[in-house]
């Protein structure tokens, strides 16, 4: 059981000691000849050198006629010259110099007599308004040195210096081996235990956007021959190799022993975490690559390792990361032995960049689709602490990053349909939702870390919501709080509610399992103010500590069968065909800092709030009430 | 002959304007749908949710045992808790909890017994070390908002999620239809009067770069009817029409008239430069945009005018353009009529980003492949004076313009082929040589706006080379001159010397069309020399003025039969396989100034020059001596 992880060796050393292994077995790009007007994007195997000038011929620049200069001596405005038809010949731009012509005259410059002969009154210097033999390009002139990306123009250039082929390198192919008995093929009715397999997709995708071709081989079962003949077959039909690991770190791990076996092992064990179980291996000058089965970790592995691989192999010059500074909102602790990478999520409030980090959970493969960045903490280093200024390596352009609605604070499903239709009526908005329960907006708010904050706090004493905390927390009145919608809350529980719960107090039953929103939440409150009201011990419910952070992860594990019922809104039981006991309706309403109040992005929200658009989508979505959203309710 | 313009409306109007116009006709993207795995890149027609949970089912998240957390209350160091088989269930990461289980304790975190059972010293909390159903993506939850790119970790969630098949916006199809009587598909002996047809691959390779497909249909020739029937095709069987009229301006333009009969004109003429001719027309929905023939124009009108329309079809917000402060090296006179885009050659010399102007011929699409920027001159303005400090529009990246070795001076092929050798010897590194002479390159680097010259000028007074310059342009002395090559010079004529030139004084003669170099290169200076020592009347060459502005387009004006006699060095008439008349061997150098000196760049070229590969590269080129390469030549 476990890895048995063999060195620890510092990432930087990895990647170079791994070139220069290759490098030794003889790692070098692949060359193809391909047809010119197919190059664009590749890299040239070596220089290009025009095979004919372009113009190959002389032509004319202009509409005129073209004559002998010679012919033309003389001729002034007081002095002009007259040429016969057989002097000058009519040529339209573009049109070849005739052999015994050396200058075009402008149609504008000369008058054309009845006789056909035709009248100027200046001369013609030898060559004006010929466009020059190779005046674009010469004959045996290089046209693009070696190792550069073909742009579109220099297509043009080739063509028109009559290169119709040239060499390039080739694309490098990577194998992709998915390994694993619980590996299944994508599906939507996977049963328990089946592991989809996606890394494939995903890894595939990551290297074509790095300039290379990528094919998923089939799942092979945890078997060490038919992995090892997976992998030989892979090594001689691609030019590199990613042997994808079961995820399971409890079974048996072939993957060095099959790469030993068929090759070498240069290392085992990556100072780097995620990732750390990575195999950086050959077989000759192929790469094999073994990486670990976690989806966030193989992502990270591959950037890290495989990555400056095909840079290598299509001789470009890696493309300089780009990183910004950020304030930092919650801590990050890190471990001394490793280089850490944290996926965070970015915004800009108030002027500050802020990066909020998202699980660490390396199996959580939406958290690396909703990173901005990555926070990068050396080895020896043992984290941040919060509000720490660090440097974050960014995923999103710094625009996009200018342009994102920044909402923290308690969830519910409309933001995201908020955050949809803002972006489809302005596409250069974008909004970024984290769910941290409404005390934990109200405190990011504070902190000048959100542009906005879903919340529904209950005030036990008078049974209003909202404003009384407005008050308390923010004593300088310097936020405005905005309407947004009434919504249902109540007890989820099963279709057909097997276990009979009537009412609120039917979850201290001895054979109900509960399951919680997280301290903090506005729906925890409201529940644990419910318990006071009805004077329930919340330490004899079981599953009161189990905590969600969202109604639908919540919903999620009552539909499953793993809880018999928790609270939450009604769309959530709508959407996962629970039944549903209305408890009360709550006013969740949106926080927003006065300092973000004049920004387009909270215009532009504001705007979609009041529209009909919204108010027919959260209609339809059932368990709310909407009145007046996007009004400014008054503190006072 | 000649366009009849319609209009001159600015630009930004005419972009506007041709939006809202399509769009009163209906213009909007075409949605398909596509596996997930493919979607990379593309961008989602609607916002798209998950079907199923992920995980699926509540799995163990370590290596150890399934209980129920009842069975192991009161566990502690001093009352450890033993349970029987069939009280736990051993079970490996990602493996299901089994129904009536809802712990995992970790297998360091118990001891076996002998018999069979297991003793804990440590009761487990519900629910711990399980990853919850819905950790990483719930059912119901949206995934992706509509209008989104699709990353690669999002295939993985969208997978995770169930989503198999996702709904994205079709790359818009470009139908392409290249005109013109004189237009012949790409071939490596054209005809005098055939124009190669590359625009269509210029096209297809941008707008593919933005992320549509193109199609190119074959060239029609300047027939009204074929022409209406092609772009009636195109329009039926595409989303937008390129109708690339033939590059003369002389023949009777069909494109407007076509456009007219087909559909409507919106603008025939915008007040832009290169590009004015461009019409812009549609058929309903579908824009017909009319592009002049001339390539640069084509690409900045395509640029400028379908670019926004496929932005728009894909529902992207324009990426914004990168602009840097620049020093114009020469002065820029524009139009007030037009909005004028004047290519640029840039370069990082003493920490000042320069900017040089290209070649602004609309026909010379290698100047487009050559550029780094674009200098956008408004309409209205008359342009800007040599040392302007003026925006402009990186075309490559700021990355690149710092490791360029700017190179401004006398033309040898040498220096392609140096620049070819330092870029494969140094990935990161490129070098950009801009031909202006001997006179110019010294210009160029008292000014502050190259790393190196290329520099061959004879001191007429002492026979020697370079050495007097230097001390006459850098009376302070803080340049280098560095050794590069000897250099055969000599008189360029045509295969068996048909006219029987046998010296310098026969260019005299009355029937030999001479072809010159421009004023200020070292050839010309030499020339010039050569005509006082043999007591030539220079004004009685016939072709004494006329310029050209490299060796080997002298040489292809002789190979092409349009001149007789042109000095240039061996290996350009080597290279055309023209006969060579040696007249001196004269001291090709190089000019570096100080402040260059150690830079990577400098110092890596120099390697390079003295390198054994450089030496063989030279000799085999021919008409060289190659003596010290590299080495700094004494000034005293």
């Amino acid at each position: 059981m476990g890895f048995e992880y063999l060195t620890n060796v510092p990432l930087e050393q990895a990647r170079k000691d791994y070139v220069k292994l290759l490098e030794s077995h003889g790692f070098a790009p692949k060359t193809e000849v391909i047809p010119v007007y197919e190059a664009c994007g590749r890299v040239t195997a070596r220089a290009v050198y025009a095979h004919i000038c372009a113009p190959h011929y002389a032509a004319s620049a202009m509409d005129g006629v073209a004559v002998n200069a010679k012919d033309t001596f003389g001729a002034t405005e007081t002095t002009p010259v007259t040429l016969q038809p057989g002097q000058y010949i009519v040529l339209d731009t573009g049109d070849p110099i005739p052999e015994d012509r050396d200058a075009v005259i402008m149609v504008e410059d000369l008058v054309k007599n009845e006789d056909g002969s035709i009248t100027i009154h200046a001369a013609a210097a030898p060559w004006q308004h010929i466009r020059q033999i190779g005046e674009d390009v010469c004959a045996g002139e290089m046209i693009l040195p070696g190792h550069m990306t073909v742009s579109p123009a220099a297509i043009g250039s080739m063509i028109a210096g009559g290169v119709l082929e040239i060499e390039v390198i080739r694309r490098p192919l990577v194998g992709i081996i998915p390994t694993g008995d619980e590996i299944i093929p994508p599906c939507t009715d996977p049963k328990p235990g089946d592991i989809l397999e996606f890394n494939g997709s995903i890894f595939s995708a990551m290297v074509k956007g790095w300039g290379a071709e990528a094919v998923v081989y089939p799942i092979v079962p945890d078997k060490f021959e038919q992995i090892k003949d997976m992998v030989a077959k892979a090594a001689s039909e691609c030019d590199m190799v990613i042997l994808n690991a079961g995820s399971s770190a409890g079974r048996e791990d072939f993957s060095a022993k099959v790469i030993r076996e068929l090759g070498e092992v240069l290392y085992h064990g990556i100072a780097m975490k995620p990732g750390k179980p990575a195999i950086l291996g050959c077989q000759g000058a192929k790469p094999i690559l073994g990486v670990p089965g976690y989806p966030v970790s193989g992502i990270l592995v591959i950037e890290q390792l495989l990555k400056p691989l095909i840079d290598h192999w299509l001789q470009l010059p890696a493309a300089p990361a780009q990183y910004a500074g950020a304030t930092l909102t919650r801590p990050v602790v890190s471990g001394l032995k490793y280089e850490e990478f944290v996926r965070v999520r970015m915004g800009c409030v108030g002027g500050r960049l802020m990066a909020s980090p998202l699980s660490r959970g390396s199996g959580v493969v939406s958290s690396f689709m909703k990173a901005d960045g990555i926070l990068e903490v050396p080895q020896g280093l043992e984290g941040y602490e919060a509000g720490a200024e660090v440097s974050v390596r960014l995923l999103s352009p710094m625009e996009k990053l200018q342009n994102t609605l920044v909402v923290i604070g308690s969830h519910d499903p409309l933001l995201d349909e908020l955050g949809d239709m803002l972006h489809l009526e302005n596409p250069e908005l974008y909004m970024s939702s984290s769910h941290v329960g409404s005390m934990g907006g109200i405190m990011a708010i504070r902190r000048g870390e959100a542009h906005a904050a879903g919340c529904h706090l209950l005030d036990t004493n008078d049974g209003t919501y909202n404003r009384s905390f407005m008050k308390k927390y923010f004593p300088k009145g310097d936020v405005k709080l905005v309407r947004c919608v009434g919504r249902q809350q109540g007890l989820m529980v099963a279709k057909g509610n097997p276990l009979n719960i009537r009412g609120f107090s039917d979850i201290a039953g001895e054979n109900v399992r509960y399951v919680n929103r997280q301290k903090g939440s506005g729906t925890r409150i409201l529940t644990d103010y419910l318990c006071k009201q009805e004077k329930l011990d919340a330490s004899a419910i079981y599953g009161y500590d189990r905590e969600e952070l969202t109604h639908t992860s919540v919903a999620a594990q009552i539909v499953s069968g793993s809880a018999d019922a928790g609270m939450g809104i009604y769309s959530a039981a709508k959407l996962y065909d629970l039944d549903f006991i209305p408890i009360c309706i709550e006013e969740y309403d949106l926080i927003i800092p006065d300092h973000a109040w004049d920004t387009p992005m909270v215009q532009r929200l504001l705007a979609t709030l009041k529209s009909d658009a919204f108010r027919d989508k959260i209609l339809a979505m059932g368990g709310y009430t909407v009145e007046c959203p996007g009004e400014v309710i008054p503190l006072d």
